[in-house]
């Protein structure tokens, strides 16, 4: 079959992946699912991996077939499989688990000490069949396409994930703010909708972006290249501040906002990456607040998230794309171009 | 009366405070307490003011008494007071609230949107006499010396407050590291020890501080001067980092070991203050660690202290100086030559 | 003025007040506010007032003038009022709390342990004049008139109430149900729709309850006079029950459901009063359900509510009478003749 | 091989179970565990299941072996386990879970809706070998014997599970109460101790139990046969009532203590179970405390307490018995003449 790989890091997006000639996965083990992909989304990390940005985080042997964020249909099964069988449609949780370590015990299966990462750390989903396991698919509702769902995978349950720890402390009346409606971002602010009562402001350079968030429910959206943030942000919540922002950019001059913006006791969830923080820590105790660090989503949170889009609570924008373009993709990407989310369909 | 008054900020810690003669306080309002300052513990936090850390966070009226950590004997009460009479010993919290503001309502007291800081903006308790309001005074129980108890006003809610978050995540199995085991760090440990079934690291760059920490209950002591913190953790927790971490310090160095001591999942918490954060966004996304931060603790966290303290199961190291020395005390603290908190009888 | 005061328990509503000649409250302390009421809400509490089932759990000095949920124009303040002045529109919460007490300090209101509760334990609003203090009235946001308003002050908040506790447990994909879609259940069923993405399912024997359930967001109603409640819970929720069942009835019935349609885990919250739960420890245990008991709502969380009201996500249906229809009211909220809340206009 | 068995429901505890010979359990899924037993603690819900009580609750196929707190070293694993080997010595959670449904997918393994209940709804562990899988054991830590802590994979993880609700509710202050200092009672008043700086109060009929209670940190003992206990509890909690509430006895008698002895807010925890609750809802509402379900801890919580055990914070009292004595011992615990824990040694 065909698969688009990683060969070795690269800061030229042109010639990132090579369409390579590859065998076709196959079930080894009592619990494996082979998912024939219908969609694979292409995500900003799919840039920073061909970068060479994860290496010194998680271990990537090359060449990788890349592609994180997979639905489809499963094509085989092993013998204990239960849950699903062949024909099924299914999304696909990146991360593959043991089920047996303590994090998954809990639940918090993102902490699994055995895990295998699609696409980061194992073979992905920019090919014709994906191998998976029982653990990491869920079936799809009826009326609920792959192609449709595929960047929920990733894309939706890291910003689905975010909002939820965001929700948490949000009463009515309070304010929180989504920084970046990007790729995740447009995915956040409709969790927070739907999931709270807060009123939400939306920062973006794009106006593009902003009336992206007035359609999703934002009350006020604030473009940085013409206002000053944290002043903006003084008038609209009448001094006290944001309880809850997310900030999907994760640039220096974003986490940098946090102590002017940032209410007493709330957090700025990092969900975005690139920059860093540079805050001293008086301003931490001062303000109490937190700098609150997000991964992807749990298991159970796309479980979540498969609920709220069948129940038209939250919406995709994507575009879909052959195989054989995912190096235009990801330099589109780099560049804004992309609308919604970008879609490989093998 | 006698009050010693910061008139302009200094680094000179010898010459930092004057010994003035001022106007007594005296009932104006009908929730007014007067109190007779029996101690008053000095914090390295008067230090700051003193330098001039706060000018830029808090409005600072010079000249000012400084003394955020106060208890004594009531001498007179306002119209209104009910909690308190003449007679009565109190614990002062330095925080002077409205109780109306939303904040107040919440329980949330240290965020009043009207409120007074004894010493940091409204005049404290190195003097003999302290103006404060029913809303910050706690009879202490009997056999409990306001002497004794003092720099609990400060120090030790401070402690708790931080201790008090880390504990709701801590389950038994766990470890937590306290790093810095001084004025702060010694009540933080016991209060971990005395509310959680945790594995306690204590780390400190004097023995002394390391061996207090074993009578307080430390399961393993670590000593950066001699030893890769990093490292030993990983050996202590069995390469899965610390649930919980309360950083005393605050500096640079201390900031830095989030990313390689935490656990999945696991919080930094920044109580000690001067120095920075440094953190590429990228490194919170991949551990999903937070900086959290830590301001003193509220009101009602006071109470639970003075239970703590009743019960026995807090113990406070303190020495005794004249109101005259308040310098000699500055002075001595920017050494690290203070030995237990310093409380200030004046 | 003319006050309608109970001066001894009936159980015959149609004469259980009498409108009485009173003086006028007058400022006394400086907290006191003097509201001149413009909306009295009539609960079904005032009927179990009257009928004498709260003597045993508080004082009750009669005559007392009935009505707890009160809203109007600031007429006069004492001396350190801060938080409204004269012509200020204000909602009142019906308790009068004193700010020091641990509950109070605590955020805790409810629970104050010097409290008054307006038309339960001391005068209320069924009168030209309110007296309450600084701590218990909440100014309206321009565009919200007290007529409108008035039943959130009690009606309203203890639906808000019980529907945040179970929101904490809500995630998307779980049921809720609302048994009884009366004056406080359908403010609770759309406080569920706003802050959490639940299903919910809508019990009720009245086919317009149900009908006005759906318009407020129901996904599913249920009509016990000719459905089996457990059963059609079954179907809904596919075999888990709900995870979260606010039952605003109270009756030994509807209390007899938790064990059959509460998910393993879940909560049956306790609203409504009237009958018994009556039911095996040992049906506690295996399904690991609880009962939760709900009082009204603190005042923060009457500030939320206002805030919900504000943005327009939660509606109020009411009727208007004058001061000397009360026991006509009475009456026909005893036959179930109460179309949506009555409010009394003094 | 010889195992105690169940054939028929019986009120006559001297010949419940039968010693039959049956044949040894084999490995038959890659993820099944066969483990020697070498401790199975006797619990009253053994008596329970005798008299016929879990018939209505659970599937229960007769004749089967009894037995769910077992304890042994693994002698066979299937091809896919790799959390214990042979030899390895282990504590059993009495709970065989599929690990892919949504409870178990939460960590929530106590809800898992595949599972199996080792003498429950399947053969448990009164037996040579007990047939189990990689999911339900947990590697014991060296020091630990499996004859010691058998009795913790239900009576201690079950106390340990209400214990740890509770804990999270409790500041330090606040007022505990633990009522039946029993088999799960002393596990539970430790669990109290260890994890929180509560003050506690047992409640016991036995004065041997008391001061066992004693010895393990209670610090108020109240023995209902020579004193009132909501008076009592009044004086002890200085009028506000018990935060949280442990009844490990569920009799009718102990449950209605709740509205006089449960402080506002607070939970009344129903561990133990043959009674009943009988309460109008207006208790629930007036106090606004609720009746909490407890099952079983889950797999996770057995981990923590393990820990417990290991750190020398949880004490287990065990008396030891042979496989032939178990009719005897079930009469004994009948009439309450077992001094700790019964273990049967197979």
């Amino acid at each position: 079959m065909e698969a688009a790989r990683l060969h070795e890091y690269t800061e030229d997006m042109t010639s990132g992946l090579s369409i390579d000639e590859v065998a076709e996965p196959e079930v080894a083990g009592p619990d494996d699912v082979i998912v024939a992909v219908e969609g694979a989304g292409w995500c900003q990390t799919d840039n920073h991996i061909i970068e060479g940005m994860w290496e010194q985080y998680v271990p990537q042997p090359l060449p990788m077939t890349l592609g994180h964020e997979n639905a489809g249909t499963v094509v085989e099964t092993g013998s204990e499989v239960e849950l699903v069988s062949e024909g099924d449609p299914v999304i696909c949780h990146p991360v593959q688990t043991c089920g047996t370590c303590r994090p998954c015990r809990l639940g918090e299966t993102m902490y699994c000490e055995n895990d295998a990462f699609n696409g980061l750390t194992t073979d992905g989903g920019f090919a014709e069949y994906l191998h998976t396991s029982e653990r990491s698919v869920i079936p799809l509702p009826s009326g609920v396409e792959p192609i449709d769902i595929a960047p929920h995978a990733d894309a939706g349950i890291t910003a689905y994930h975010a909002a939820k720890k965001a929700v948490s402390e949000l009463n009515p009346g309070d304010h929180a703010v989504v920084i970046g409606v990007g790729g995740l971002g447009h995915i956040g602010l409709q969790c927070l909708n739907a999931m709270s009562a807060a009123r939400i402001t939306a920062v973006d350079v794009k106006p593009s972006a902003l009336e992206l968030a007035q359609r999703y429910g934002a009350d006020h959206v604030v473009n940085p290249t013409d206002a000053d943030v944290p002043a903006e942000l003084e008038g609209i919540t009448d001094g006290t501040g944001a309880a809850q922002v997310l900030d999907f950019v994760g640039e220096d001059v974003t986490t940098a906002y946090a102590p002017d913006i940032t209410a007493a006791g709330g957090d700025h969830h990092i969900i975005g990456y690139g920059g860093h923080i540079h805050e001293p820590a008086q301003a931490l105790v001062n303000g109490e607040f937190s700098f609150v660090g997000n991964i992807v989503g749990r298991y159970a949170e796309l479980q979540e998230l498969v609920a709220l889009v069948e129940q038209g609570d939250v919406d995709l924008h994507t575009s879909r794309y052959d195989l054989d373009e995912v190096n235009d993709v990801a330099e589109m990407l780099e560049h804004g171009e992309i609308d919604g989310r970008a879609v490989i369909v093998p």
